[in-house]
């Protein structure tokens, strides 16, 4: 099973094209952490305005520059069965040890129980690493049902969901209704700690791509129990959390990584940068913070 | 400060008037559990659905069904600031303790931040009794903003939420936001625990009618640091919980009660009693969940 | 059946009172106009603020002052049948000559089909003056589906609907759904002209208090066929019909009534009045549309 | 400009594969009547779920199989700025006289009136042929603003809008803001009539793919000004329009197209074909729509 944080990662551009340089000095950064490995192309990583060529030249430098502990996951999927199975594989040759595929999302209303079955099923037996199940209604408009999550959970190819929705009773139904083996990872910061108290066994969070000992200190107090402390931590990061997920996106999140030392940059077209006073209340969250 | 766990009484029915003599039953035996009270004219009161002389006559008789220790909170909201004032001291008068205001809502889009303060210290100022806010997105399409609810929070006769949107983080964000003294409720029985682990002081419940002791022991199990324990009957209590809440309402509620020695009986016209089919569910989920 | 155009008339205040000297002022002013009627506590009525006894004040008022062809449509419903049955009666004895009664709606998810059916057939066979079913999805979250309409308007006493939706398709589906003899009413002036297009006897448009003439024209130019002086007018009001409706709502349209000679006045708490820079904004496009 | 009826036309599989020789069949049925072109890889088109190559080659063949007075409109639009430039400049070497354009829509919230600007005029400035924008709520959660659209109507690439919402208020706005030149097209044909009486100059309706003879109909007669007999046709389509868009999407319409004799065949995965009970629903409709 998959345990611990893991940060969806940003793509560094460098004008208009991906900076491999800016993405090694992130992840050298990252792997002196506690993190249990790097999420490349999810929503944070822009993988919407990416070529494929990108996506694999992406995966490839993840493991290239990742410590040999960390595990790496790709997000490859699209509402093309075929091409999913197609870029998931190639994602697979560079070095992906996991891919996080979202739900399929264009007919919304059509992707019922049977649909989501056959697109999960399809993909999973034609795929050469584990397949983990992203859900994320904001984005979608598609949220997978417990029941869904729970008949999928049986497949040996698909072993995990991402589910991003802030719904902590659907998290607990989906936890009660899995198979054991299945791990359900909390998809956003500002419920990491009582997602984890609900059963949850880590958590894909943005958050963690700037503060990651923070995210993983909640992990671990939690998992020791030390609930009070967990709590205190949860609490301190709900503001600058909010800013870099909700309020201002993957913009807001590159922004804050340039404050900390990290290469953030401008997020791709037609993605619009901070303006002024959106920075100005960044740094100050920031600074309330503590990670400034 | 409030504390524990409060359940809202669904109003019995005897054809068409209320039974009191039903409701005397129904709260002589949640007196002999730990309930700290009850939410009298609460959604699952159909308070909608009441007169006005019928919810003057509810408050005087849970009143003096109550045993001593009980509190009685009385729902006594509308749109209406003159209304609900008037509402709220005729139901002090009664032996309310404290008075349930819902969220203003039949202009929607309108209740912004200026709406909310203004609708809610209007009232507070002119009632004999301390006022709980009720926050409920899925029947009034507002949901308070925790800085809405901060500022409301220093009003010394606002002394509480009861906050039914199943997003924890936005009940985080109010937590760490109001002052010290403020009490916030978890409204829906599905994020009890994970709820009162982000420092919820206690819930106001529909499933704590059909099953107090088990509400009660995720509460003390939760603050006495038991939280394997808490997530057990968390777990088991999903499926029934969603049962009589958001899947089948206060009809379902009801037929539940019937079938575990309470009266429930039939909700007012237009709520639709449940099919056999339904009721058949029930009874098996019911069974499932050890409450049968 | 209904036709021509209905204003839903503003409830006028003097302080915390309702003043009738001003409603007199008002209804002398839309009496030399053409309007077919008034719509007395409406959702520009702010009845949701107002008592009973100022609703069947207001009813006995407009009657008065209204010249003798003018038809009281009277907004009576409640979620309660009892309460709406009860208030119907009591406006029908003050001179209304329909009531409007909205949708029920405080539990949105479980009025269905036989819901509505339900409150609609209960409430028409106990009341004294025939009803006209109120659809405002955007106050309510309950949207009236076509078939439930269909069966509806056999019922002898539910004789037409304001359809507040801004969705043509649906409302086109309701006029071919019902009884001959069913009046469907647009219920905003966005749409008065293709609403009218498709079929509909007439309007209850907010934009009538402060434009009845051009409302009256867009109906009349219709009915003759004049569709391309109809569109010129549905085309300069589409913007001010905006300000006083889903942007700036009922402080909006008593604004606009302060600056064109009738009495508007402020809205009753919590309802906000407008700010400086929305009053300058609704100056300048009530000059646009040449109202000013 | 743009004028008259053109159908986005469903993509024929046999088996796994696109079958080049259904579409000609389709096509060749098609160019006898008065459409004024064909929409190929739109929503109808299952566009999603269709690699680049076979996008490329639908084109060319729809190009080649059209008569020569039709037009060919290419939807080439994703959320990269990049691979649509690229994949237009393919269409329009391949044959496609104009090419349709998604709004941008994986951020949603993030899709403002800036980004919506910078992403059509990179676009646009950017592609060998001109540009349609193509506004589908229901499938995007974006809705694109009149003003937005009203600021690229300047843009001397962006020709036009397929607006698929079924708002007419908005659609007038839109017509009101835009420059003269600039077409505003009907997306769904519930509201054709009513959308062309506000000024639209013509529609891309899924139902002209089984229907064109009636839709052209209501276009043409809407046009003379034979209002009574349009919407005569109008409401006669209604019942069907709704089964092959919104209630049973592409596998209702394909599955109509079987009906007809048009080659429809099965949507690809993970789109489900209609049960036996839906079947028969379809034919009873197309029964009563006069069209079997």
């Amino acid at each position: 099973m998959l345990k611990g944080i893991f940060p969806p990662i940003p793509t560094p551009f460098a004008g208009d094209e991906i900076s491999l340089e800016q993405l090694k000095n992130n992840i050298e950064k990252w792997n002196s952490t506690g993190l249990a490995g790097y999420v490349v192309m999810g929503s944070n990583g822009e993988s919407a305005y990416l070529t494929w060529d990108e996506k694999i030249k992406l995966v490839s430098a993840a493991k290239e520059y990742a410590s040999g502990n960390k595990v790496i996951i790709a997000g490859t999927g699209s509402d093309s069965i075929k091409s999913t199975i197609h870029l998931s594989n190639k994602a697979a040759e560079a070095g992906a040890d996991y891919v996080l595929i979202l739900t399929p999302h264009f007919y919304q209303s059509k992707m019922n129980h049977e649909a989501l079955l056959d697109y999960f099923r399809n993909v999973a037996d034609n795929i050469a690493v584990p397949l983990i199940i992203y859900n994320v209604p904001k984005f979608t408009g598609v949220n997978i049902s417990s029941d869904t999550v729970s008949v999928l959970s049986g497949h040996e190819n698909i072993i995990g969901i991402k589910n991003s929705s802030e719904n902590l009773a659907e998290q607990a139904e989906i936890i009660r209704n899995v198979q054991n083996d299945f791990s359900v990872l909390i998809g956003t910061a500002s419920v990491l700690y009582p997602g984890l108290c609900m059963g949850a066994c880590g958590g894909i969070v943005a958050l963690s791509n700037i503060a990651p000992s923070e995210c993983i200190d909640i992990y671990n107090m939690t998992l020791k129990g030390e609930h009070i402390n967990a709590l205190d931590v949860q609490r301190k990061m709900l503001k600058i959390n909010k800013l870099v997920t909700s309020q201002f996106g993957v913009a807001g999140l590159k922004y804050a990584m340039d404050m900390l030392g990290y290469y953030g940059g401008l997020p791709r077209k037609p993605l619009q940068p901070l303006t002024n006073k959106e920075r100005e209340l960044m740094n100050e969250i920031l600074t309330e913070a503590d990670l400034i």
